[in-house]
This record gives C-alpha cells, sequence and structure tokens, in this order.
C-alpha cells in the first residue's frame, strides 16, 4: 500500500482544504470524549481504510477497523469505531467519507465486473486507465486492485504506450516499436494501440508487449484476437474504448487478457457511507 | 474565478503525479509542431476551460478556446484548438482531459437538474455540499457555479452549519444558535440541521439564517416549510438528503430556497471529451 | 482552533526559516536536561499557547502551561513550564516567543478596546480586518478572538464587501447589492462600505447584511447610524477608518454594532516574555 | 535583494490564505482595464516595492514604481502606478499594502533611530534582532538595511552567539569561547552576551568578536565600554535590552559599535498607505 | 526529458538552499549587463543543459547553448553563453555548475563503460541502479541516458524486482514469481535476482522476464549464462554487483543483455566546468 | 545537528520520488516482524546515522544504532540493528544506505586528507566548498565536520566572498573591501580570493578577514603565505583551486589556517555498506 508517512502529507492538504482557518461550527462545542462508528448504507467492497484512519489519528482520535480493505460488507455493517475528541471527529468527518466512499466506490464497481466476466475468462483482468481524478491517481489505482482489478500502467513514465498520435510520427507501427525496444530502458514493457486488423497484426508481428484493441465493436474484436493468437500465444491483448459494467457482456471474452475502462475511475458511484456519533 | 498563479500551482502537483520521472513514450517522438482539437463527445455545459489552458500553457503549448465556460455545447463540437510541440500536447492531454470532464461532467448535471426544477420554482437554487473530491474543492464547487448552481459553504470555516452531531452537546436548538450568535462572527451565516418538525419550528423562531430538512419525505417537507414560513417569511429553507436528478420532481418546491444535493460531485459522470491531433 | 497538524506544518517553515542548517551555537553544547519557565514581563491577555507548545514538542521538549488562552495574567506570572534537552528550548525559544508575543500583544490591545467601549456599548464588537501579516492572516484573527474580538470575514472567499472601487463598476449600490444577492452564494453575507448618508440610506434601503462607515467623523457617525435604523433596525453596522484605541471614545458608539480596526493587527505592540532556564 | 523567483513562490503562499477559494466578490464584476495609484499617507522610508510588485505582475497586471527602496517620500506621494483588469488589482491590493506598509514601516522607523543617534556617532549601526514575525524574517531584516540598519545574525545558523543560558554549561566564558573557536567554522564570527563588568572583560580577553551588553544602565554601559576598550581596540561592541526610539538618547554611544533593538521588527508601526483606481 | 516545469520547481529549492536570505556578496555591486562563457575543462560527455539553464532564466538571464546534451566536448570547448545583470550570473554559477557537474560526469563515465564494452558485445546495456542522490532520482538516471545507459527502473513502483530478502518469505522462487504474476500489474515486469546457478535455473524455468546474477564471479557468470540460455533463448540476463568501469573488462559479456552498475550514480566523478564573465 | 523535524520533512520527499504509488514488490510479501542488521563492507567514519534512523522510523520501523556519528568502523562491523515489519525495512533500506553511504564517503575522504596534514601543520582545518549537491547542502557540510572539516560558508547568505568576477566591478581590491565593511553586516565575515601576490598583499593591507590563495602553485603558495603574514599575522590563509587528497601533500601548510576542497562534496567516493535482514 501508499506508504502511511505519505498518506499522511497527502491529509493535511485535504485538512488546509477544508479548515484554511478553524471549524467555526466545532469551536462552539465543549471538549468531551466521545464514540462515533462509521456503517455501510449499501452493500459492496470498501477500500481506503487506512486512508480514513489517519484522518482520524492525525486530528487526535482513536480509530478501530471491524473490517479490513478488500472485505465485502453488507447494508448497515459497522466498518469502524472511532473515538475522541467530538472536535476531532466532526472535524475529520466528511473528508473520511469522502474519500473512503470514493475508493469504496471504485472497488465496489470493479468488483461487480469481475464478477460479470469470471465465468467466460476466470483469468480476464479488468483494469484502471490513466481517468483518474488529478491528484489521487495513486488513491484510485489502489482502489481498483482492492477491488480485485488491475492498475495498469500507473502514470507516462512506467510503461510505453504507443497510441494513434504517437504512432502517426512513424513511418510505421514496426518501425515504432523497433524505436522503443532500441531506446527504453529493458525494464519498461511496450504496448501498442490499434484501430483495425492490419495494424493488429503488425503490431504482433513486431513484438509489442501487449496489444489493445481500440474500440473495436464485439464481433471484430473476436475476429482480431484469433488473428494475433495465431501469430503470438503469448503478447497480451487488451480491449478498450466504452466498456463498462453495463455493456461488458457484449463481448466474448475468450483469449482475452484484459479490459481498460476508463469509467472506473473516471465516473465514479460513490460508496454510500455515515458517521454516526453514540 | 480561481486565481490563475494558484491553478497553476495545482497543475505542478498533477504533472508530478502522472510524470514522475519523465514521459518514456513522448520521449520516443521527434519535436514536431502540430494543432490538436479538443472536441465535445456528447451535450452539455463545459466548465473548467481555463484549468486545461493552464495545462497546455505550462506545457509549452498555445491554447485558443471556441467555448466560453457555462456554454451548452453540442456533440462533435470544437472546444479549443491546441498548438506547440506534439509532445507537449501528448503530455497534457489526459490531465486536462480528466479536469476538464470531472468539471463539465458537474456543470452538465447541474444545469439539468436546475433545468427539472425550473417550472415549479425558477428562483430554487441547486447547491453543492462538502461531498467533493480531496484536493479538487474548489474546482468543483466553481464547476457547480458554471452550471448555474450554487457552491453552499466553501469549507468549515466559512459558515456555521449546526447538524444532528453538534446539537446533542446543547440542551437545545435555541441554545446553540444563540450561543454562535454571540461567538462566532457576525461575518458567518448560521444554519441548522433539522430532522422533524419540532426542530424546525424552534430553530425559524430562534433566528436561523438558513434550516435546513434533512431527510423529509416529499409531502412532510411540504408541510414543514409551510410551518416555517408562518414564523418567518425570510429564512432560508433548505432541502437535502439524497436529492438527485432522479427523484428531485418528487419534491414540492415552492417556498423552498434551495436543494443541496451531494451526487453534484461525489458521483460525478465524466463528460466526455477527445482531443485529435491533426 | 487551528487544526494542531497544520499548526505543526507552518512551524517546518518558520524552523526552516531560522534554522536553514543548524544551529551553530547549541551544537557547542552537551546534551542536558534541564528545565525551563516562560513569564511574562508585562501585565495582559495571553494568545497563542497550542502554537509554542507544538514548538517545544515538534523540538523533542515537554510543555506544561500554567494559564489557558484568554486568561489576564499579571507581570512576572508563569505562563509555562517546558523541559527538555537544552538544545531543544535554546533552538525553539525564540521563534515561540515570537509567535506568543504577537498573538498576545494583538489579544491584549483587543481586550483593552473592548474595555474602552464596554461601557457605552456593552453588544459593540471589536473586529480585525484584512490588514494581518502575509502568512499569519489565521494567527493573528485568532489571537483577536481570544482578546474577545471578531474576526470579520477571513480572507476574500467569504464574505462580500463591496468597496468604493467595486462599487465604481455599477451604475448604483443598489444594483451591485442585486446583483449579489443574485450571485453570491445563499451562504455568504453581503457587506457594503458606503461613504455618506446618500449612499448609507441606499444600501439600508437595498438589503445589504452589513452597512460599513467608512472614515466618518464621530458626529457624522452618528447622524448616519439613525438614518439607517430608521429604514432597518436589523441590519448591522459597522465603523471603519482609522479607528484605535487612542480615539475610539470619540465615537457615540449606541446602536453600532462593530467597529473594525487594523490598527489591531497591522500595528502589533508585542506582548514583553521571556525564558528563563532553571 | 532576495532572488524575485523565491519572493513569487512567497506571495503564491500569501494569496492561497487570503483567497482559498475565490474572490466572491470581484467575481461580480465585469472584465475591465483600469489604472490605479499607490500613495502615501505619512511621510517616511518605503521598503519592499519589489514584492508589491511581483504580487500584482502574477496576478496579471502591470507595475510602474515612481520611487525606489530606501528612498523617502512625502505624505500624498505616488508610489507606484498600476494598469491591468480590475479584479486583479482588487485581488492583489490588501496583500500588497499589508507587505509594503510593515516593510516602509520597519525601514522608517530604522532611519528615525539612525536620525537620532548621527550626531553622537556617526558610525553606529542600528540592527535588528531575530524577533521578527514568523515567516517573514527575510522581509523584516531586508527592510532594517532599506532603513540605513544592519540585520545583525540571519538565523541560528550563521553566527555564534553565546548568551547567558549557553554560558551556564560552560566552565567559564573563557573556556565557551575557546570551545567556539575550535569547533565552529572559521566563516562564522563569534558574540558573546555578557551581564556585566567581569563578564565583559572576560569575553574580551577570550578574543570574541563581539561583545553584546545586555540591559546594562547607560552610565553602566558607558563604564564598561572604556574598560572593554582598554583591552582590546577592535573588539566590536553592541549594545542590546529594551533600547529604542524612545530611550537611544539615554545612552552614551561613542565608543559602541552597534545597538540591536527588537522593537524595530516585534512592535512595527505600519507604514500608512492607499490604493486609488481612477 | 523531464518536463521543464518541474525542473523549474526543483530549481527554486535549490535556490532557496543556496540563499537562504540573500546572496550579501552580489549585493554590494552594482547593475550591469555582462556576458559569460561556461566551458569544459576536461572532455566528456555533458548532459543537464536545460537544468542549467533553467537556473540562469528563472534569474533572469538569457542562455544559449553550444552543444547539446550528449554531444561530446573537449577540453576548454564552450557549452553556452550567458547574458545577464552580474548578480543573476553570479548567483547562479554555482548551482548551475553544480548539476550540470554531477550530470555530466554521470554521462560521461556511462559513455566510457560503453564504450569498453562495445567490442565484445554492442547490444549490451549499461544499466543505473536506484544508488542515486536521494532527491535527484530523476536527474542521475537522465544523465545515465544521455551517456547512452539504461536507467533500469526508476522507483520501486514501476518494476518488481525479487531480491534475496524477498525471496526469503516464499517457499521458492518458483512461488514467489508464480505470486508475482498473478498479483501484479500485467503493465510491470518481473525480475529476480538470483545468486548461483540453481536459483538461475528455477527463474528462467519460472517464467521471470529478467534474471540478474548478483555478485557472480566473471567465470561463473559465464557458465550460468550458457545455462539459462539453454532454457530460455529470450529472457533478459542482466549482471550485477561492483563491476564498474575499472574491472568491467574482466567479465566475458556474450549473451549478457545488461549490466548494472551502482557506481554510475552512488560515486560520481564530477566533471570540470568553469563559467568565464567576460 | 540539524533539528530531527526538519530532516523528516526531507525524507518525505525522498521517499516520494522511490515510492511515487506504491512499492510492488513488498506488496506482495505478508506482514512479518523481521530484525536486520546494517553493517560496513569497508573502513572508514560513519555520518548520518540520523538520517537513516529517521527514514525506518517514519516507516515504521525501530533501529537502534551500535556506533555514533564520527566514530571510525572496521570492515563487517555491525552499524545499526533495525526490527519492523519487513515490508517497512525493505522499503527504507535503498535510500536509507544512499544517505549514509554518501554521508560517510564524505566523512571518511575528509578525515583521510586530516591524518594526511596533521604531522606538518595539526591545526590546519579541512574545508568543504559549495561544490555540493542541490537539495543536499546541509547533509554534504555536515558529513564534512563529522569527518573532523570545516563547512566552510553554507550557503551565498553567511558570508562575503570576494572573487574575481566580483572584484572586476570594483577599482581596486581595497575598494572592495571597504565597501563590504561598510556594507555588510558586521555578523559576516569578508574574504577575498586573490589569484598573485600583489592581490594578497593588497587584501591583507585592507583588512580582509580571510584571504584565499586560488590555484596556487605549491612554491608560490609558500612564498606568498610568507609575505601575508609579514603584513598580518592574524588574518586566515586559505589554500584552494583542485586540492585533494592525492595531492594534498605537495602544498607545505606551515602557517596555512585552510585547505578547502570542492572534491570532498562534488566527486565523492560511496561508503559501501550492506543491509542483511536476519
Amino acid at each position: 500500500m501508499i506508504p502511511e508517512t505519505l498518506i499522511e502529507e497527502d491529509i493535511k492538504e485535504w485538512l488546509k482544504e477544508d479548515i484554511p482557518y478553524w471549524d467555526i461550527t466545532t469551536n462552539l462545542l465543549p471538549n468531551k470524549k466521545v464514540k462515533a462508528k462509521i456503517f455501510a448504507k449499501q452493500e459492496g467492497i470498501i477500500a481506503g481504510l487506512i486512508v480514513s484512519e489517519k484522518i482520524f489519528t492525525l486530528l487526535g482520535a482513536e480509530w478501530s477497523a471491524n473490517v479490513k480493505d478488500g472485505e465485502k460488507v453488507s447494508k448497515k455493517q459497522i466498518i469502524a469505531e472511532i473515538k475522541g475528541d467530538i472536535k476531532s471527529l466532526l472535524q475529520g468527518e466528511r473528508i473520511a467519507l469522502n474519500i473512503l466512499g470514493r475508493m469504496s466506490g471504485i472497488a465496489t464497481t470493479t468488483a461487480q465486473m469481475i464478477e460479470k466476466t469470471r465465468k467466460v475468462n476466470p483469468n480476464l483482468k479488468i483494469c484502471a486507465t490513466r481517468k483518474t481524478v488529478p491528484g489521487l491517481a495513486k488513491y484510485d489505482k489502489y482502489a481498483v486492485t482492492v477491488g480485485g482489478g488491475d492498475t495498469h500502467r500507473f502514470n507516462l513514465s512506467d510503461m510505453v504506450l504507443l497510441k494513434e498520435n504517437h504512432l502517426s510520427l512513424f513511418s510505421s507501427i514496426s518501425e515504432a516499436i523497433t524505436k522503443a525496444k532500441e531506446t527504453v530502458s529493458f525494464s519498461k514493457k511496450i504496448e501498442v494501440e490499434v484501430k483495425n486488423e492490419e495494424e493488429a497484426i503488425e503490431a504482433a508481428k513486431a513484438g509489442a508487449d501487449i496489444i489493445m484493441l481500440d474500440n473495436f465493436k464485439p464481433i471484430q474484436a473476436k475476429h482480431v484476437v484469433k488473428k494475433i493468437r495465431e501469430i503470438n500465444q503469448n503478447v497480451l491483448i487488451e480491449l478498450s474504448g466504452n466498456i463498462k459494467i453495463e455493456n461488458i457482456e457484449d463481448y466474448e471474452l475468450e483469449n482475452v487478457n484484459h479490459i481498460s475502462s476508463g469509467s472506473l475511475t473516471h465516473s465514479v458511484k460513490n460508496f454510500d457511507l455515515s458517521m454516526l456519533i453514540e
């Protein structure tokens, strides 16, 4: 997981945003030790407990979680209990629920997509994209793994992904792949995005590590996957382009290695949570 | 709008997140001046142009927008044109679309909610909550205003909002309001969240600036609004609690001043955009 | 109060400023546990104890305060006792006294102004302005509240204040107020600065929440306050413009709600404190 | 002067403090190019022009100063002219005047102290202390030099200053000085604070670079200065301890090298300035 | 290359370190436009020009380079010419030469190692490790690529590297590799460090992407490389462990894919440069 | 030493650099409490223990050192023992060894230079320069003191050093020194770099605190030192210019006060260390 000391640095920024001067409402209250419970208002997968914990502990409260990241919780289930001064609890409540709600929402949808595809292809990976919220990439990506998904590359520094716009500057896909193999560190993989059968075949022959079929119709995808496999049994094949939980079952997923879905992180459905002070 | 020099500071953090070392893919490309277009792939309200512009200009490219924040665009409409080295354009593309997609998504939904309620009550304000994404509160709030909505309070420092958990530490709602009036700066308003008719009436009598009916059923809300108005014509009345675009029409909104909706910012539907290099 | 974890972030910046490399004087000393006392060298109100405490605890020492923020102390009274390695104590001494001296100085002067006006108008609030020291706004504002004063708005984001320069872009004060009411969030109040009777009356009629009489002579102020009250009993009235402890008694303060005074924070008289190692 | 690019970094923090979200008042205004003038409302020495300039230029306006740092200005004199969008000017106005007012206030008082002592000892230096405002040390120190004063050490890393609390851990002043000479870099000077004649003589004999007579009465100071000069013609002699503009003339300053005064920076009288939009 | 806007952020930190208050020496000088030249005092490969350029341009000077990163320069060759105020040039000189000297030193040694191994195996890559200087990893890594080397993984987030300490927690190397393949994103490669023939063979069979022979003697390395190749022609083979320019020729490098050398970045020999003002 | 709370701030930056998302390798491991030892793989002086300690404690582990900064250790000697979760240990290992290796390398070379010169001149100080690594100046300087050396000035704010480029803007060296004495704070020393006998004599007569003979040949240096001593017994004399451990014995060092050597910090030989998990 993200190092806890770095999570704390992010949280301090979030606190500054939400309390630029001081909390004028809790300032009206006396100091009083209280207990609170965070509970689920829906069913789903919890992700981000360590982040919420750090929010409350930085504010001086104690946190004790009843579940672990990745666990499936039911409606009304208690997620965590918190003890501390009522001011700490009320100052941390909103941002703790905001991040926990977002991360759990991502994990829950990821798990649902995996559930849907498991029968057809139990090895298929559901992947995130770089369509994350600016500033929260590592939290969004982590939430995807908690839901059982794959992060895909984290950022522009850790894998080569040659897309249409990059390829247009080379004479051919083969030339682009060759250049990448010669130039980029051996420690990075090389993925190529293709938009038709011909390109897919060229990429397979040129030795791409991963071929992404972008915006292929289900039937077309099925055909091209077969063609690629005739050339190379081992190259990884990714489907991409507006595939979401609503339409994932339209695709034949055998022989496909992973599906990447921007909606996992760009259109998050918040997981519904609440904090109740006793 | 947010001061541009401060937007730039945020963007540098986002760039560090997405390019912690360097972009190993665009590094393969020659320098080449190109033009690109950002266009809408759906209908809706655009928000956040200045943020996208700054992303590209910080990377050395030129930006020229065809529309303004708040304008309604149609599918395929060109939003902006960018000129510069292909590396700059490709390095900025993803985060520029991520923030523009989020902000425009928020603005679009806000506008849709307003559209729905306009006939019943043209003065009704649709408001955000503090259920924003950590680190992006000011962008989320700004996007709501672009869509025609109201930011509600920005953070814990700029308005008093006495919720159930706060009120439980006072002997009565009246006492809480009195304490707030005496203690908090005259420059801040005082809002009270109530959960039944009795509390609503007490808050109205005690002189709250705003009364929030939290989780009232439509019919109950209608009744209590009337009761409040009998006491005070001018107090602002807010409805809250799981009100979203899907169910907003269930509420009778006459005499209500504003609706606050967490889903506007906690469950954003990304606005679909694309960048095409010519 | 300001969240303690955020105070610590500020303190680290202050320590970097004062110890950019290391303290070459205390570096000469052996490690030795000592006790020290911070005591007042004048009478007045103490403010900022938590800030000083955090300075010493961040440096590894223990702090125990004998008084609380807002308490009146007498000359020679011991404010706090500190235990720890002599190096920690000597490294923290200066910045701890600098901030405690500034904040207590502000609180003391605020309390003195209130003392002076209490007899005439016990409900009158003494307010700060935005004439704070860059980087210390929240500490300056907090110190004012400790002295019994009112923060006024914290910053440009949390209240509308229409001054002469803003008003000049509207056809009338009424138009400006109307525009603000329509455009700005319901969560913010609207204050208008006026420079003569006519403007004051217009502002009162147009529904400003607060009217600031700027640079009115005492007799003129008295007259205009009366006129405003004839229009609106409830609008808040603020006097401003070079009102300080030396001349505050010149003003008739009945029916005025608050006085704002830049000198409270722009021309602070440091509270005299000393640290003595036993 | 402080590198301009670093001044800009500080200003961004100050802007974040004053505009954490956006300026809700200027947001009501149309864009409009205007001119403004900053003028003095009192006589004195101006300091900090480059800081104010950077505030406005970061906000997109143009600045043109009529005077230079260190110049004496008269009441009503125009200090600088600014052109730009009215929003930029109004957003920058307050913090620009806050820092310019503080720095000019420091410079003005420093110059007044020098004026007072010039006749007796034209070589006497008026020095600052480390009693600066946390976060603004370099601005405070710079303002002192603009007024003709001496910064004294900047911080704990750039000169040794052995005070009573340090000395108490050595068997003698001589031992402390010897230890410092052996241990501390040759690049740093060694100052010793003494509280009576005996200590002063010991410090002079042990080879301190500077001897500070702390809290000596005027007549006692005169006597001890003479004794030190009998031992060492070249050692620098500093008087310190509650010496301010009000009482500086009580001291006989011949043969003294410098006076350090905490009040120069801990109890600043703000220089009165105003910005007028044409 | 590293985005220029992010390089600027690093430089501001370096300037703060070197000029925490202001440059008291250049402050003595009048403003004067001058020209300066940076020239090489040794032969080698230049790296880091953009970083030096940004240092001077942030300080207000103009920079014009005569060579490009990666070019071989001879002793006395002029690298760049700078125009600007003498203060800017003198304030930037030292840190500009420090970073340019370090980066060029790294590039030069990298190129020398490649030169030595080229005859035996022209495809052999010379790689950096994570033995970089804290805070400068991306500059150190970039300098290696300028010298013709390979960055190896940038950090702990972008490739799996199972070392002895990791492997000890698994029942076997195979188990570790299988776990990694199942768990880690498809976008990351998996490298395994082995310390003897048996481990090497197991890693090859289990499907590691890269096998690192750690601290093998030359003759042993030759033998094991052959064994690995019998199992898998395509797996990448890395030699590591105290291999530096002095002893690299002892190793038979045919069939080896890359050598990683900590000394490239942990024991840099500074490239000798000087700045001369005309 | 550098305040520990500020060391922690630096470490967080280094951790972000090395773990921008999370450590994908240790993420594969179960939680398991282990012990580890850091031991020396060479003889030399250890420096930087507190920095390594803070790296591990920030990651949640416990550290216990067997030696102190400045102690000479032998090959295979255990430096410190660490207990904690294996993930913490493996995440901190590399940066802990990187900084400890660099600082100990600097201390070791410094001690070796001192060893070499001790017989000739036991009072001679070996000094660092500002040729440190950007971002690590205080660590580099501190390591020099641990090795027994002198930091020289820390930065451009804490001593005047007039070099050739500065002097060229004055009519004479005397004029420059006079200007500096008049203008710069009494708290700073004034050093002048000279390139021949004539300049050295002028600087000595004009009252420089330190004279640096830059790039003098050994025999020339000996002659000029004698000349300076005839004028002033007390002025400090520094030799500089490509003096390193390899050639330091060529110089006659009697009557010289210190030698400054850029190579101490610009061409560090890393101290060889290893961490072993039990």
